[in-house]
Parts: structure tokens; C-alpha cells; sequence
């Protein structure tokens, strides 16, 4: 039996300053727990280099030298094309063979979708992947999918990713029963399209292992009422670009104002600490780290622009999914309900 | 010639603390402008007893006596079958009878929206309605369509809206030119419904009266590079409410961290006035005011519950259409192009 918990397989490329972020971001995480092991893919030298930087044991890692990396302006199927030498598809693989419970990337967001999905294949039962990502509420935190792996939607997939985000959160925040609910517009009368209709009406019926909670407006997304929250990839991309500028709209007009004037300024740096404690209270790095869920192994997704922090956020959610044996219970819920 | 330049129909009922909100608001619309008249629909006594409170000339309005309203919670068949006798039918068909040169409401969406294409018609081009809405952005105001009127959509929509959005904007912001996008989501692998591709392309070809600029995503919205922004109308909504909850999120978190200390208390104190212009810079009344668009005449919701300057906004949005001619710039736009 290994004295690590879990092997995690890290793609150290792609994204902005990597694989420093990256290799930076594993060493926070190392500092609080040393019972995972990381598989790094990637750039040898330039790991070699970052790991002597930020101090990690060697014990705790693996580095498999790649020749070559997918870049973020690279096309899907110049992607594949170049495939298997790259830290991306070599780090899914090593998913596939055992050698890891999951990886996690900041690369190329299509690519790293469509790669683990030709390695990973996806559950039997599911027809389609979802990215779930985590976001803050008033109450606490929810998660919203899909959020952009797919733009045509069925009803089955619905009721699909209803099950997975239950089990994803029962997994992360240890509820038995989480509140589900359909993302939808306002009127009663142009209520939906015929899919989430039926999905509606479906998830109704069906015995399920978590509270379904009916449907939701954008409004509510916020209030924590609903710890699932299931929409199509068009929407729920929109949904969550459109949050990610209103909140910098807010932070610049804020900015603005403070700094318009010596009073306001005087008044920022009065203020200074308090600042400093709603900034951290709002960290959108704590919430870095969308999940491919629906394949046979969980891919995380870190933001591409995200840095070090964020990396660790990533990883330590990574833990506890493997902790919680996502996959498995994902696979049970299909099965059962 | 009559001494008013328009005449603009109030359905005075609907919407929280009506009349009273529409009354005041008329009457800080009067304070500037006395050359439009209102042609006021609803509760005679209730409005003449606001109108008492809130002062309006005689000479600036007309009552009509309703004996009924639509209600909030009304369906829209229901809204339909008690119609001929409600304020906002009577309104709508004071329009149609060139009465009035629009209609303001703040009562119900969905029979808004139904009663007034009963009634208006759409014009003869166009086969769906669009609800029209300001936003702010950095740069000042952008116009974003459609809100939530159709949930299905095609690429003729697309088209009709880009047009009808362009035509509202150089109305309101004297642009002639104004720089129009379709909402989409990010990644090139995944991008958008077939519908939305074919309006890209056929916009990209078109000679119009405007810039057609690609696509934008999400957080993209407030940069304010985009003048007119389309999407269907179940991505809109999505999009809208988004937006408002994530401003409510960011709100009520700082205003929490601000009262939980006593220093926090004292900045906020301290920063009295640096807050008071904040609010007053970010006040979502003076956006109010969604516009259907694509009827035979301008249609405008004021929000249900939104205030008496709300409301105020709302009709002054509606003079500057009226000064604008939008309805005959639309119909020149869809025959010129």
C-alpha cells in the first residue's frame, strides 16, 4: 500500500505563467498535506527550475518530460493533431492507466474537454459532459452546470447533470439531500423551452437523492436557496461571464469614485482595512477550478489567467473530490434512481 | 396644431404602489417638460386623489375611467378575457386609435406584451417582438435585446433585432453608426447555436445603417465597446437577472463587513458622501424602462417595482423615442437594407 492517499496528475503547461503558478501552487498545497502525490507533466527544465524555486520534496512528485505543449490559441483539432506528446493528453492519460485519480490543467479549455473525452470516454449512462464551477452565494457556496461544455441540451441531460452537481455537492460541502434547481426565465407564459419543460416535470416524478427545488430566475442565484443549480452550456457561460463583469463594473465605478477626489482618497485610506478584509472575502481565486463531470474520471479545469493561489485552490478541490469518491457515487446515483 | 408636442397613454395601475408612483412620476416628468400630454388610464378616484397630492395641471392630462386592471398575478389568457375594461388594454388601444404616440406601464409583463401585439400588430417585416433594455457600462449606456419576450429564436431575429437595436440607439444616443454584437459564449470549438452562426455570417455580408462587430462574450457587456447587444430572449433574461443579483451579491457583502466592527461603522461614517455618490452614480431607476420593440408603436414596461423616479425615467425614455420617430426609422431601416 503507497503512503500517499491519492496521486494527482498535474499538467504544469498552458495558461499564463506556467508552469511557475502551477509548481508554486502544488508547493501551498504541500505545505498543508503531504499524503498526495503529483505525476507533473510538462517541460522538464522549466519544472526542474520551479520546483528548486519553490521548494518541494522530492518524494512528493514525478516529473514525465513532454516535447511539446497545447497552447491556448491552438484549435481543437490541431490539438489532437499534435496529441500524444503533449503534458495534456500524457497527464489525462496517465488518468486512464491508473497512475492517477484526476488531473488538473490551466490549458486550452476546448482541447482539454475533448481530449479527456476521446481518453476517458465517458459513464455509460451519461450522453454528454458538464463544467460545474463553484460560486459564492450569500449562504454559502453553489454550483452551477453547465457552465459551456455544451450548447444543445436535452431533457435527459438535465435530469443528468441534476444527479452529478448533487452528488459533486454532497461530495464537497457533506449535505445528504442538496436543493436542485432548473435555471429558467421569469413569466409563467414564456416559461422555458420544451426540454427543460419536461425536465421539469420528469425530475418531478422521479425518486431522486436530493431535493428538487423547482425552477429559479438569474436573480436567485445569489440568495443560496439552491445548492444545485442546472442549466444549458449557452446560458450558463453567459450567466457566468455576465456575474464575472458586473462585479468588475461594481470594483471599477468603486475605484473610480474613491479615487476622484483627495477626500475620497483619504476616505480609501481610512477605510484601508476594511478593504482589505472584503477583498478577501470576495477572492475569486477561492472559487477557481470548473469540473468536467460526466466522464470516468474528474478533469479539473484551473483558470487559464489564474495564478498561484488559485492553482492551490484547484488542487485542494481536487483532493477532496477523490476523498469523496465522486465517481463512484456518480455512478451509483444513475444506477439507483 | 395642438400645443403639445406628443401625448403619451399612463396605465396608471399595476405594479407596486400604483397609482401613486405613476402619478408622482408624471408629475416630476411636468416640472420640465409641460408640452406632453397624458392620456391616464385607471381607478378614477384613486388617481385624482394622487394627482391632488402630487399637483399636476389640469390642462397636462385627461382620466379615462377604468373600472378594472390586470394584475400581477393574473395569467395572460385570464389578463386577455377581463381586457376591453382594464386600464392597460384601454391604454394600448388609445395608441392604436393615434391618441396617444406610446404607452408606459408598469403593470403585467406577459399581458403587456400579449395584449399590445393583439392590439398594435407587429410590423409587417418583423415576426416577433423584442424586449429592449438600457444598461450602464463603462463607457456610458449600451442597449441589450432581447430580454425575454421569445425564448425561441432564429436567424432572422437575430437580424430584425440587430436592426430595431441600432435604430433605438441612434434615437436615445445620436449615434449614427452604432457598433452592434450578437452575445455568444467563448471557446471557438463550441461556439453558439446554428441559428446564431447564420445571423453571424448573413450580418457579416449585409450592407446596414450600422457596424456589425462579431460576437462578444458575457463579461464583455460593460466594457462598452458594443453600442447594441442581441441575444434570444431566454439568454437575455439569464443575462439581466445574472447581472442584477451579482450587483446585490457585491452590495449586501461589503455592506456587511462595513457594520460588523465599529471601526467599519466609522469609515463608513467617514465616507458618507464618497457612498451617497456611489449609489447615486450606480441607481438602476435611471435605466428603467424596458421597451418592446417590432410593435407599430413604442410599448414601454417600467419596472414592476420600481419607484416614482423610476417611473419618471421611464417617460422620459418614452419622449425621447417619440421625439426620435423611432417606429418610421425602423420601418425605413427594414425597407432600406
Amino acid at each position: 500500500m503507497s503512503i500517499y492517499d491519492f496521486s494527482i496528475a498535474i499538467d504544469a503547461m498552458g495558461g499564463d505563467n506556467s508552469p511557475d503558478k502551477v509548481i508554486e501552487g502544488l508547493s501551498f498545497y504541500l505545505r498543508e498535506d503531504d499524503r498526495i502525490f503529483f505525476n507533473i507533466f510538462g517541460d522538464e527544465d522549466l519544472i526542474k527550475k520551479s520546483i528548486s524555486r519553490f521548494k518541494i520534496q522530492n518524494n512528493l512528485y514525478k516529473i514525465f518530460h513532454c516535447s511539446t505543449y497545447i497552447q491556448d490559441k491552438d484549435s481543437v483539432r490541431n490539438s489532437i493533431k499534435i496529441g500524444k506528446d503533449t503534458s495534456m493528453w500524457r497527464a489525462i492519460d496517465s488518468v486512464k492507466k491508473n497512475e492517477s485519480g484526476l488531473i488538473i490543467s490551466s490549458g486550452n479549455t476546448g482541447a482539454l474537454l475533448v481530449i479527456s473525452k476521446l481518453i476517458l470516454k465517458m459513464i455509460d449512462e451519461i450522453d454528454k459532459p458538464a463544467l460545474a464551477g463553484l460560486w459564492p452565494n450569500h449562504k454559502g457556496t453553489s454550483i452551477v452546470l453547465d457552465l459551456g461544455a455544451n450548447i444543445e441540451f436535452s431533457e435527459k441531460n438535465y435530469i443528468d447533470f441534476s444527479r452529478i452537481g448533487a452528488e459533486l455537492y454532497n461530495v464537497l460541502f457533506k449535505k445528504e439531500k442538496p436543493n436542485v434547481g432548473l435555471l429558467n426565465v421569469g413569466s409563467e407564459e414564456i416559461k422555458g423551452h420544451e426540454e427543460l419543460k419536461n425536465a421539469f416535470n420528469a425530475l418531478n416524478k422521479l425518486k431522486t437523492s436530493f431535493n428538487f427545488n423547482g425552477y429559479l430566475e438569474g436573480n436567485q442565484i445569489k440568495d443560496g436557496d439552491f445548492d444545485v443549480i442546472v442549466t444549458d452550456g449557452f446560458s450558463g457561460n453567459i450567466s457566468l461571464k455576465t456575474a464575472e463583469g458586473s462585479v468588475n463594473f461594481i470594483n471599477k465605478e468603486i475605484k473610480k469614485i474613491f479615487s476622484s477626489s483627495i477626500y475620497g482618497k483619504l476616505c480609501y485610506l481610512f477605510s484601508y482595512f476594511i478593504f482589505k478584509s472584503i477583498k478577501k472575502n470576495l477572492d475569486p481565486r477561492k472559487y477557481n477550478g470548473g469540473i468536467f463531470l460526466g466522464l470516468n474520471a474528474p478533469v479539473i479545469k484551473s483558470h487559464g489567467g489564474a495564478d498561484s493561489l488559485a492553482f492551490y485552490y484547484s488542487v485542494k478541490l481536487g483532493v477532496k473530490i477523490l476523498k469523496g469518491n465522486l465517481i463512484e457515487k456518480i455512478k451509483k446515483s444513475l444506477n439507483n434512481d
